[in-house]
């Protein structure tokens, strides 16, 4: 059973230019990135990694830590998913439940998710925070926590209590790359970004921003019920509220849309701190509705989607990122769940694996998504090539398209015709090595 | 990372009942099957199937003909996939539009879905059921037509000329077994079912009635926008509106809940035809508030959902039929989410795969389905053997769990603790196979 395309056969053909050039996702604004840059590429904070014995490959950092030199502004964004582990209990509960407040630090542990572990889970996480605060110097309600690794088991206290004067030890501003290490679980590499903006015309002139994070997306986002986490500093003063609307924002057009085999996983947590130390002392906070405010945003949709791409790019076995770019939706709602039906489609998965522009699989999953639209209108390109108009076959060059396949990453371009409403998701291809990696035995 | 259980890191432990004994679906009645019976076990069908040409394989039969001898009731059910194929809108608007109606034939062709062809595939679709009509000796509007293969190329009409008379002269009520092969397409098998009920002590005296079909499932129920497509027949009196009623409510708990990677393709049909010949003449028809009528609806639900299992049964690369009981929820809309977002999960797929016992991977996705419960009142059997309780894990033997997986038939029951609604749905695992079939380039 193939899918087949030629100008003998297809219901249209000629030559029909593409929706748009292959480039940046939906609202990308692409602000300087600072080379190398990451959780504490901003002012005022500092971070390490450590290998405090969650894991028994020796020296393998499971251990991170990220401090700010005072007490600063904090908001967070948790898991939806109704199995939550403690830490997010926790650290929810640090932050009055409102999801903001201030704080010091945020401690991670690989190798252990603390989830479906009951009171003792919660017990623990409570001690990790109390351990961290002791280590650090601040009351433990100023510390947050995240784990990731294993459910079901008792998550150890003694690496905690070795692990964390040995962090503290080694917190430094070039400490970020260390943690980013110390937080991967199946990630095959780690995953950092910072930006910078500048306050100049916005009230702050002679200031340079920057907003860096790092994140761990465990492969294929919650394989095992391992976790996203993400944390995100920034050296602007904002205050508490204002920060949790931005990231609230920002976690929508970024980590909410990448989409590997779920959506949600037990432990996804999401931390930013802002210490405002690139303003000078006595600068008012960014007003929210004012011009830097807006830059900040910018930057901080910057980092979120390039992490999140880092992310669905290193998803377990995949050997591609694909960006499916979904447009003339009719609503948000539709935009989303259509982007989402493709992303989400092992067909399309595996079809990108194979390298075939098989755009029947792409127009099955928009049309079983809900998304409201008449195949009459529908338009597809796979890399920029045009593949579908009005619902049927464009014939296209093979060759060409098994070419543009080679890249690292594959972009699907939807316009449903139905209405102005757009979005990316991002995912990755289906590939043998995602069956070996989730279907081994758990020995 | 790897979920672990053992009895000295389990947050609970000891030995718990299972929810139930792994068995047959949720409202399952199993009525006597026959033997080898199919599409053509009711009175007053004759089927054949042929070799007409749509696929080059010489001798493959790629056209099947299912005949009542008199003109009958008859309803159908269809995707509600946007992208929808001719043979879809045709049929459709055979059964003027509301899905039920008197017809005599259906055509079923394999080897080109005649799907993305816009206007000109409207005319083949019309064009088939004439000639079908022709070769039959009846009205072009009591055809029913249904294509399944490869989109975006055109239906050829010249095997429909050489191959309809030829199916017409070889229908015979020994036909269901060769029309049942002309449909398959990455199926590895035929798909029949038949089972009988009595009429006796509900108004039908010393009647035996039958209900029988066909089925295919086209491997992974959408791979390239192949298909589901199924005809059932019986031979039980039943006015054409009734059918109908009867035919959704038989196709919501049987074909609907086939998930393997999506939930409807472009073309899927289902057919049902009542002939009435098994009652006395001059009996009248089925009374749909009575007991002959229920009767009927339990044998047609045995055998919508032995088709279903069948189909689900032989995914692409599927080792193993995997039924996901959803118990204790709030509303049935919740147990339909949280059952599919198991059997949609790849992780749980591959971990069946794996033969693994993750239970982690099953309470992610019931925690992120949107179904409302408490995780502290959530249960969860892996073949009869519990491994969650109160949300927490249960240490479970690892040989048994290894032992139950060598069953053809992998059960996952899952208690959500949060009502009274349940249901089954059923898939299949996620394997290697599965990548290469769909992950090979369609050369």
């Amino acid at each position: 059973m193939t899918h087949q395309t030629n100008s003998s056969t297809s219901a249209t053909g000629g030559s029909v230019a593409p929706l748009r050039p292959v480039s940046a996702p939906f609202g990308a604004t692409v602000p300087p990135p600072v080379e190398g840059g990451g959780v504490t590429s901003a002012r005022g904070f500092r971070a390490a990694g450590v290998h405090a014995g969650f894991r028994k490959e020796v020296g393998r950092l499971d251990l991170a830590l990220v401090v700010a030199d005072q007490p600063c502004a904090c908001a967070a964004a948790f898991t939806k998913n109704v199995f939550c582990s403690a830490p997010v209990t926790v650290s929810r509960g640090h932050l009055d439940g409102v999801g903001y407040g201030t704080a010091r630090a945020v401690v991670v542990n690989s190798g252990n998710a603390n989830a479906a572990t009951g009171a003792i889970g919660l017990e623990a996480a409570e001690e990790t925070a109390r351990l961290a605060g002791e280590a650090v110097g601040c009351p433990a309600d100023e510390v947050l926590v995240a784990s990731t690794g294993v459910i079901g088991v008792h998550l150890p206290l003694a690496p905690f209590g070795t692990g964390l004067p040995q962090a503290v030890g080694q917190l430094s501003a070039e400490g970020g790359a260390q943690a980013a290490r110390a937080i991967m679980t199946t990630d095959t590499r780690p995953k950092e970004a910072a930006v910078t903006f500048s306050g100049d015309g916005v009230g702050y002139e002679g200031c340079t921003f920057t907003v860096g994070g790092m994140a761990k997306g465990s492969g294929m986002i919650m394989p095992n019920m391992a976790t996203m986490i993400a944390v995100i500093t920034t050296d602007a003063p904002i205050v508490p509220n204002a920060l949790h609307d931005a990231l609230v924002r920002a976690v929508d057009v970024s980590f909410n849309k990448v989409t590997v085999d779920s959506d949600t996983s037990t432990n996804d947590s999401c931390f930013l701190f802002a210490s405002g130390e690139a303003a000078p002392q006595g600068a008012p906070s960014f007003d929210p509705s004012g011009l830097a405010f807006a830059r900040f945003e910018q930057a901080l949709h910057a980092v979120c989607q390039d992490l999140a791409r880092a992310m669905a790019a290193d998803g377990e076995g995949a050997t591609r990122l694909v960006t499916v770019n979904m447009s003339g939706a009719a609503t948000d709602q539709d935009a989303d769940a259509a982007a989402r039906a493709v992303a989400n489609s092992p067909l399309v998965k595996t079809a990108v694996f194979g390298h075939d522009a098989n755009w029947g699989r792409i127009a099955a999953a928009i049309g079983k998504s809900g998304a409201a639209f008449r195949q009459e209108d529908a338009a597809i390109d796979i890399m920029g090539m045009p593949v579908c108009r009005g619902g049927l076959t464009v014939a296209f060059d093979e060759d060409e398209a098994l070419r543009r396949f080679e890249e690292a990453e594959i972009v699907i371009d939807v316009d449903l015709g139905a209405g102005n409403s757009e979005t990316t998701v991002w995912t990755c291809d289906f590939t043998h090595d995602y069956i070996t990696i989730n279907g081994d035995y758990r020995s």
